[in-house]
Formats: C-alpha cells, structure tokens, sequence
C-alpha cells in the first residue's frame, strides 16, 4: 500500500474514534510522515470561540501515534504514548488546518516524533512532540494485550 | 458564588464547545482547586480501545483553563494557554475518572496548573502542567479581544 | 544501607561529574524520595545575575535519575533519561535551595519522576517531571554497556 | 555588529557564568539563529559515563535565551524563560557536539525556541524547546530590575 491507502485505512480505522471528532482526516501516512487536514467548528473551541488547546494536543497526538505505529508494526511492536508537550503557538477561530507529523528518532525502544498544524497561510498554529513506547506484541496494556478492535 | 455554583455556571458556558466533547463535568472551581469528573467511552479511545492520549491532554488543558481564568478574572485579566505537557501513566479503557488541578504559581504574568486524573482505586491515570500568560482585557488574540461568545 | 547512607554514596560517585557542579549534594536517597540540598553561586547564573534556567533542569534530572536507577537497581535493570520538562516559578539569584524528587510512576517499563526545588521559605523556584526507560543490564547504551565508570 | 561579533561580545559576557561551564561556544548569534560547539568531558557526565541530560537541557536553554533576548532587545525588552522541555534522543559519551536554536515563533509576549544538538555525524543527540516571556525594562524579577552584572 501507498501512503494515500494507508491514510485510507486509517480514516477507516477511526471512524467512532477521538480522532473522528477532532475533524481529522489523514491525507498520506507512512513511518517518514503523516499529513492530515483538521476542519474546526465551534464544538472544537472553548467559551472565548478560539480553538481549545486540547484540539491542538489530540491532533499531535494522533498523528504522532499513527506515524510511530506503522513505523513498529514494521518490526512486529505496537506503540504507547508515553509524554505529549504541546505549544500554542497562534489562537485560531476555526477553519481547516494542515498537520504534518515527522520522526525525531524511531529507536526500538521508543520513538520520538514532532507535529506541527499550520494555517492556510503556512504560519504555525500549534505544535508539539510526543514520546513513545515500543511493546512487544504480548506485553500487556491496562490488563490486555493490545489490538485492534474486534481484531 | 461558591466553588459548586461556579462549577455549574462553567458547565453551562461549556454546552456545545469542546469540554463538552470531552464528557467533562466540573464539581467544584475556585482560584484554589478545580474538581471534575470525566466519563469516557469509546468516542473518546483510539483505535486500540484505550483512550486516546488527547483526551487526558485536553482534559489537563480545560482544568488548568478553567483555574488560571477564575484567578485571572478577579485581577481583571484573561489568560491564554501557551504550553501543555502531559504525561501518561496508566492505559484505560472508559468509565469515570476523577480530575484535579492545582495552582503550582498564580503570578501576574504567567500561571502554572497542575492538573491529575485518577481511576476510581485512587491510581494515576494521566498527569500534565499547563503554562498560561495573562492579557489585559483589551489585548488582541487572533485580531480580535477576547470575551464570551455572544458576551 | 538507610537512605542517608545511600546519598552518602551516591555524593561520592557524583565526584567529579556534572552533578558536583551543580552545587549538588544528597541527604537522603531511596526509591520512595531524594532529598538534596542545591548551592548556587555566581557560576550558576547566567549574565543577567539570575540562576541560570539549565541548573534547575539539571538538579531535576539528576534527583529524578537517583530514585528512578535506585528502584530500577532493585529489580536488575539500568535506566536512561527520555525527556526532562522543567518549568521556571521565580528567580533566584543564588544561596542554597531544598530540592526534592518522588515518583509518580514506577513502572516495570518507563517511570516518571517530579522533582521541586524550594528556597528557604518554603516557596517554589523551579519544578520539572523527567521521563525514564528501564533497560536490561545488557542493552547497550551509544555502543557499550552501562556500567558505572570502573566498575 | 555581525552574527559572528555578536557570538564573540556574548562569550566574553559568559565568562564566569554558567554558559561557560558547559563547555558552549557561540559561534554565529542573531534573532534568526544561533549556532555553537559543545565540547563535553567528564565533568559533563554523569557516573556512567554519559553527558548528563542536564547538559543538554542546559545547552537548549542558554541558546534559546540568546537568540530570544536579541529579538528582544531590539524591542526595548528582556526575555526571562518559562518552561524547558528537552528530549534525550542518543546518548553521547564526550566529544563535540554542534548545536543550533531557531526561532518557532517570536512574539510581543512570548517567544518559542527550538534547539537541536548533532554529532559529527549530523545525528541528533538531544533536543528541546524553550518558551520565554518578554519583560519591559522596568519590571522587577525577583525583586529587582535585570541588567547585565555591572551594566
């Protein structure tokens, strides 16, 4: 598969998810790069009408997990976020973003990667980086081994 | 108002904006402590069916808001978050978690909140700190001042 | 070894490393707590006569990095910093501060530290959360093994 | 004066400071950019043999702090910093290292830096992000106004 399937399946995968409700659609994926576009309305701000903080975080997030995922499905691991530090960088009322995620480090044991979301007009909005961390398919997570579900 | 009185007219303020979203329901606010409680459910996990990193971020991020305004407020200044970094320590699969914020300083710049979400056996679930800067009320965000839609 | 006997240790590795110039010193050490005392002189601070921000991120590693390898060495393993986060509350420009590091997370895998540094009344200077990974005494670390220098 | 005179004026200022206790060099300093060589030995270790993740974290910020106070001081402003996030990516065990910071964004309020430290290989080796408040001349920081020591 193709970047552009990849993302595909993935919006497929996160349809009932969280990352369906931060209005975010995933263009091309792959373990080099994730680029999204988040279309935000008001159910993405807080009172004052900009975007909420934790909008900017979750996409971050997202995209970060799903660029070190299919980085370590390559070598037969799942990943878990570990830290998210996300800056704030321009207040946005709403509208469509782009979101671009790309690796710092993908380690075996753990990965480090960047996203940063940028308006129409190139300038940076938020970003932020998350650490992750590679587990062995049967390591368990909260009490159960990880997959997919109804996997 | 009361810290309970405060929480309730903050949960109005949050019908249709992302706290909502978040399934965030505020019990007690004051410039001191900030006490939620969260029910999560599947629109709220990743793909995996563990609850997406974001939601613990946003969380922390609405709590530390949440905070930093009401001691704002009182100085007759807005705030705006600029950083949020949150950690993850236990994975967790729904239900109702318990969520505090603390001020660790409430100076007249900048705030720092610490904000703690725990499981029901009193375990830690996710933690974060959130940096917030104060404005004068007539300080432009985005072009324009910020106030309560529709405020 | 009690804790006070552990620090007295741990200050005599420290001999000659970068902790010794951080004005570092242990009292006490153990998985649960490390407590030290910081002081900082002319050569702490940057060209403004304020400590310098890199001290305080440095003490914070250094504190969280001795209870988090106590509690690693206990169960055979090593373990190396992943990201150190500390936040700036007030400046100071030298004397002696308290600084205390707990856990907040000791986990099989990673764990997550918070370390505070107090001046004399009590009130906070600095605060900041370290991240670490457990490794397994044969990972190998930048091509070699871990080992304590001589050892 | 040029980048480079700019470098040399700031290391002369960082003799007897913390900046030259890390071994940091600057090499070329603007509101643009800011480039310099690390040179690390035990004294930057910790006992087993590795730089100390303080050392990074204290690189990030020193060059974070230049380049934001340039931007600064040709507003009529000083920079104090708010929150240091670094992580660790490789593990380095003495030598040169280059670091770079580079402006994220540079505002009337706050400024956001990001620093990446390489080996010679051009492999990353640590990397942060600095934020860091603007001061107007006046304002007191822990109870006095900053100057430059004997300025």
């Amino acid at each position: 598969m193709n970047p552009t399937e990849i993302a595909a399946n993935i919006n497929e995968l996160h349809k009932g998810t969280f990352a369906e409700r931060l209005g975010l659609v995933l263009i091309e994926a792959s373990r080099d790069a994730v680029i999204a576009k988040v279309t935000l309305g008001p159910e993405h701000c807080q009172p004052m009408g900009i975007v909420h903080g934790g909008v900017y975080a979750s996409v971050v997030e997202s995209l970060a997990s799903v660029g070190a995922s299919i980085d370590a499905m390559s070598k037969g691991k799942h990943v878990v976020g570990l830290d998210n530090h996300t800056s704030f960088v321009r207040a946005f009322r709403g509208g469509t973003l782009d979101a671009r995620a790309t690796p710092i480090t993908r380690g075996s044991r753990t990965q480090l990667w960047e996203v940063t979301l940028v308006n129409a007009d190139g300038a940076v909005i938020a970003t932020g980086r998350v650490r992750l961390l590679a587990l062995d398919p049967e390591a368990e997570v909260s009490g159960e081994k990880l997959s997919l579900r109804g996997g």
